[in-house]
């Protein structure tokens, strides 16, 4: 016991629940081992090239450093296996756990030099880096490069299927499905990009930068940056130990992502509703009610909206953490690890269900075409009139007029009004104002850049294909 | 095989990783055991009223309501001596795990009939009611009112400690180390009433709402209400089972409290640095460095305002998970146990935490008197002409030219202007000024209510502890 | 030139775009004016109390007082009459401009004693906390209670009209039109509850608590309260003057509400969809498409619900200026007043635009009726069974079968299964399970508290007007 | 009136306020004039070019576009000179004051086909990106650079100056005052980036996506983009008018620009206070108290990181208000240009502030360097074992049993011990132990890259310098 201990159980207390050397929930307030052993196999790596850089300038031997990488390859194994034994009163982290670890297995002679200039501070900063490296190349950048492509693939086979486009949810102009699905594809692909250029951003080198101040011994920071596949070193120690900048990035991209998700998701439900009844989704994604039994509940699709929230907070929380502490480290910046965690996990298993989602619905082509109606063709009779060299304003007017006609009429349509009907309305219609009422027509006069026609729709599943590349 | 997936078997698949009748992945994106079979006593306390209420209106007999609480006991004995089996196939989440159970002890043919007229839907929301008014009276209540206490007991027993009060951290008044410490208990205490308040907002019924449209067999809901402890049924059906304010505004309540914290945590972080000194933590609350032996870091209280961000996000991401769904239940809804739970931990080791580091730090008495500096009675010196009918605009301005001529003649303080100093920068200075200048009787002089002076602390600690009863 | 800046422009200046003595993007940066002049009047309230009780500790004559609430009201005037001049230049918020207007009007040596013993710090606490209050029972209170007296009203007049009930938004259960209508005013008056719980809270006062330390002439804090309107004065002079909680509730209950109108706009968007027709919105409050001529857009309920996002920011922002920073009063706390004024301001006109929304729709009744399908009897013809003494579990699953069957069959719905085909799925089956094909019937017998019947809902209606009074 | 409204008379009315054919708030509600306008030079020019695509298309002679030209450039005049005459009555937001305004100019003939094939959602979409490239080329970029380089000159100038650098609020090690600086400058830098990343990824073209189908008239969308500076047209017609991405990334990247300033501005803050003492504000960037004479607040500082929730909540307002949106344009997305404007505004002053301040601020060497204590050399001192080849962990202990040692000993630190104190630690200890007490030798040690020596800090300095290029 401390001096400052004994002082302080002299003192009176306070009534408080505690007073003594340790407080048991302080350990389990502090303690990060249950989440950040995630990271083992990334630490070890850090600690092997870190060890290689300590024998560089002479503070390892060439046998030290043998027998310390022959140490931490053990270590690895015995994660791998499930065999390694945590020690609950120690092992305080990842690092901390690996670090005993080592000293047990090579003696702690030589482990109690694997840590010389190096803190947690540069430690930690580099783990992570390193796993969420890992996490976006191995998993969030391929699944959500295959989840495009699948929406890709969809779009092609069924581009001949025409649907209701909506704006404020009100039937607009028709559409083909592919269109929608190809805006959908768009989203997804600028996330792509945006992704890696955020992958870009996280793969630099804290290691080497000390606790705060920099590197006593003159370690090869270069070296260390290049053995663990960094692009450089960051260039200064204070920044390089309390930059988090990475993890809120992951975080609002993804919270980014799952906004467009959110709507996508939307669309679907909306449309698997048995009002528009213009999607079905297998039974994979799908359940049943346990008091309903006719009903089968778009669940995969709530769930992938409800989960934008979940990583949007995640983002906030974060932000909140971080902001306006001081400079360098401070331990606020353990709260970190979990919400980052959570969020990769969240969105890899979202990307992965949106992609069975979006495999494996049925589409209700006869439903999506009743649902397209005259009136949605409103704008191409104001078009067929601005090609007769009436300005648009007018031709918006009087097509207008037509709407109203035909509805006081009580018409099915406009299609229904007579061309006596017409011309009373405005002298400028003429017999081929009946070529106006075709869909398909309506949809492929759109075939400028991003139009819904057949050939633009093509093209731009194409480019979003090179996009990927 | 259903027909609808014996066709989309024959359909063309589109690159998806998946499209069979099932995916794994679905099932652990849906269930929620993991993290809801924390509320299995509630869920079976839910069961047991529910029953009893089905039994009162003859949809169960005497018989079968004794053997299904029978039945329900030993589950509620399992899953406390942990030796619930949990079936990973089927037990999708705590009720039908329950009820699963329920079948095997006492046979399918009278559990079948439990869930009667009740759906899911009004079954979670009653669980998650009740789990959470058992974690609000067991735990943040009482041990909110035990910081609280703390804090007040301290602040008694230390109540001649003078320090200086700032506002932009800038020196400004001098004030009682105890008028600091109830300071930060008048919030607190706000927070104790917010919070009894939200537990009398919860405490309401959803059972016997059915699906949504209410029930069938017409359960007696003020029945239910009153033997699960609710002050009354939730009105409306539909609201019944969809509505989730209680869950946002524990988290809000959070979000408030853990602010609070954070600006609690900041003052000592602060007032724990060299330059200021006035206070060290305890050892249990502190840690040392890995690379610098001589340093004492107050990890508790970075870990406090840290997590002062967690619940925020948490609250925040909820927030937009219900963010414009749909009348009633969607499975979007699910992502509120998660934050919940853990919002609900975090605070509650963060009281324990706070109370732990309240109850043994020490006060640097010296320190904290030593940095009160004559410069801070300037205020009191306006004050002294005021008393002698000086409009208090002009006070203060001939205050600041007693300041800027003491330190253009380079003295210590105001203190040491002689009286014709004082006298030629206005003629009212008298040979009593000199009183001004005592900290002691500047504290004093504030014993308006809610004042530093002795008295006017000592009323207001008795106000909070009244507040508490 | 203060000694500090000559010295100041002696350095060496670091090529920044300014270093002289001010900077008037700081003014800018700084000035408050703009946004807090609309407390003009409570502030001019507030001093007029702070003066009376001056006068009652001696500190001011009664001749003075009486000039110095002449002059108050002279520029309540001013201001009302927009006749008050602001000076540019000196006038950086509606506390300096007041008390720079009195002294132009009744000299400054008299009004240069209004200030004695307050500060800014507890000015503008309570001139907040009196505005807040003004539009809590001005304007969100009365309004709200007039939007939830028109849902009652209107859901009392078409309590006939049946509706399909959503889960998941797909159909459940037929419920009435009233039902869902009860549903959101049952929503609405837990928001009119704790809003009144607000306004509690929030009414207490600041006033008499000076800098952070306390009132150091003794003044009556009391009587400031009394005299205020305020129930009591607010404990802690260190608190009274840094505590925004009031502030952060106000945003926080906003943000609740508005989650609700968000969820409401939801079902109301969805409800007026070609797809749906359930509804139609006046005219006043959709808009033509300036494309499109057919359109009728529900612009009102798009605002509606996407200013959900807007007063959630507000809340997210201020609670974010306010984390971690030192006690007392700190310039980042002049970030509350904007994001507050307009949140108030926001909910104000949403509370109006919905009430307009509900009191002027049309309820297109023949289109709810319509969509009421047999296989939402599904759940009803299993309550059919559990009458007849069959467990729920096993009934659910007839019922199950009962709809899959007619679907074989091609049947319209399961009300078109003969007797036979009844009796050949469960032998259980009777002459009168063709009584449960009745949507009247299926609503009427949810006849427990809240639920859909006719006489639930009426009781619902009254409840809730009783919890309005 | 219409034949709706004049049913919707004979209607029963609910009780609302409003039941008529228009409601002035709704108008007040749906107009974005007042913030749009700031727009019109953007909306403008997007006319100028999509006319000269209808002309290159047919659809407008040259003579028609000549005269649309002229009366675009009087239009822009009129706004600029302050001349232009808002109809309160209809001129609802920009495009429609614009539009209107021509009108009157030009003729409503030719006016009136001014919007052929262009939708609103087009356009506003267009003008948007327009606006955002605008303020960021011109004044976020070019502010932010010169920030960073201001930056980047104190630190060269000062390079001498050591301070304490801080873990936790704790003395850890000596770092250079330049270091801190350059600390900021890296993070600044970053930022630099990926403004610049943002402002690619929103230089895209929406113009001619129509309503949301695409352009009926085959305009050349790659001239459109060109001739409007865009590198690109957006792909996808449904995307062009719905992605709002590019204003929640600046929304972003002002929320995490801020959150960097926060800390700095903290950091300023602290090191700012009497107790520290490390600097003091220029008169410019701070105020004097209305209540105490010798106060000096940094209030510019307070602001700024106060100003970091405001961004941060208006991020999260809008994520919200996109938050499962259904696809293309809905009215929720009006709230975009509220919040951005603000955002972008106090983003730029708030750099413009903080240029300042960095600029004229004064540093208190001699403070700082008297804040360097021995302690602070303990790692410096295991550092000393490590270069004579004892293992680091073991130095660690040692050096922590020198602080102890030296403090029982009532020494004013470690470099007081006498040689054999030290060799009654470790024998390995020499007479060379007492070079390690030299802060400047401590700072010099760490010359790896990032490192707190002169050269590293001024390699690091450059190295952001070429970063700005």
């Amino acid at each position: 016991m401390s001096n400052n201990d004994q002082e302080s159980n002299k003192q009176k207390l306070w009534g408080g629940r505690f007073t003594g050397e340790t407080d048991p929930l302080m350990n389990l307030y502090n303690a990060s081992l249950p989440y950040d052993k995630i990271m083992y196999h990334v630490d070890l790596e850090g600690t092997k090239v870190y060890t290689a850089g300590l024998e560089k300038i002479g503070l390892l031997t060439k046998q030290e450093l043998a027998k310390i990488h022959q140490g931490l390859e053990q270590i690895d194994a015995e994660w791998a296996n499930g065999t390694f034994v945590i020690n609950q009163a120690t092992d305080e982290d990842i690092h901390t756990a690996n670090e005993r670890r080592l000293g047990e297995i090579i003696g702690r002679n030589i482990a109690g030099k694997v840590h010389t200039g190096r803190s947690r501070n540069d430690q930690v900063a580099t783990d992570m880096r390193l796993y969420c490296r890992d996490i976006l190349t191995k998993k969030l950048i391929p699944f959500l490069r295959n989840f495009i492509n699948v929406i890709i693939s969809r779009a092609r086979e069924e581009i001949n299927i025409l649907m209701p486009g909506y704006t404020h949810l009100q039937r607009a102009q028709p559409i083909r499905w592919s269109h929608w699905l190809s805006s959908y594809a768009t989203y997804f692909t600028e996330d792509y990009l945006r992704l890696t250029q955020v992958l870009e951003r996280l793969n630099k080198s804290p290691l080497g930068a000390g606790a705060l101040a920099g590197h006593p011994y003159g370690i090869d920071r270069e070296f260390l940056s290049k053995n663990l596949g960094f692009a450089e070193p960051i260039g200064n120690s204070l920044t390089a130990v309390s930059d988090r900048d990475f993890v809120i990035e992951i975080m609002f991209w993804s919270s980014l992502f799952m906004n467009h998700i959110s709507r996508f998701s939307e669309d679907l439900i909306i449309y698997s509703t048995a009002e528009f009844g213009f999607i079905s989704l297998s039974d994979a994604y799908s359940t049943g009610s346990s008091l309903m039994p006719q009903k089968k509940n778009p669940d995969s699709l709530e769930l992938l909206r409800g989960k934008s929230g979940r990583v949007f907070g995640e983002m906030c929380g974060f932000m909140m953490s971080m902001k306006s502490i001081p400079s360098t480290y401070n331990k606020d910046m353990q709260e970190d690890k979990e919400p980052l965690f959570d969020c990769m996990t969240t969105v890899e298993h979202s990307i992965l269900i949106a992609t069975g989602v979006i495999s494996t619905l049925k589409v209700n082509k006869e439903k999506m075409e009743a649902s397209l109606t005259m009136d949605m063709l409103a704008t191409d009779l104001a078009d067929y009139l601005v090609r007769k060299g009436v300005p648009f304003r007018e031709t918006h007017h009087i097509s207008g007029e037509c709407v109203a006609s035909a509805e006081k009429l009580g018409l099915s349509g406009i299609d229904k009004l007579s061309l006596d009907q017409f011309k009373g309305i405005d002298a400028r219609f003429n017999e081929d104002v009946f070529n106006v009422f075709n869909f398909e027509q309506s949809v492929e006069r759109r075939d400028a850049i991003g139009g819904t026609a057949r050939s633009a729709v093509l093209k731009q599943l194409g480019n979003l294909e090179n996009k990927l590349q």
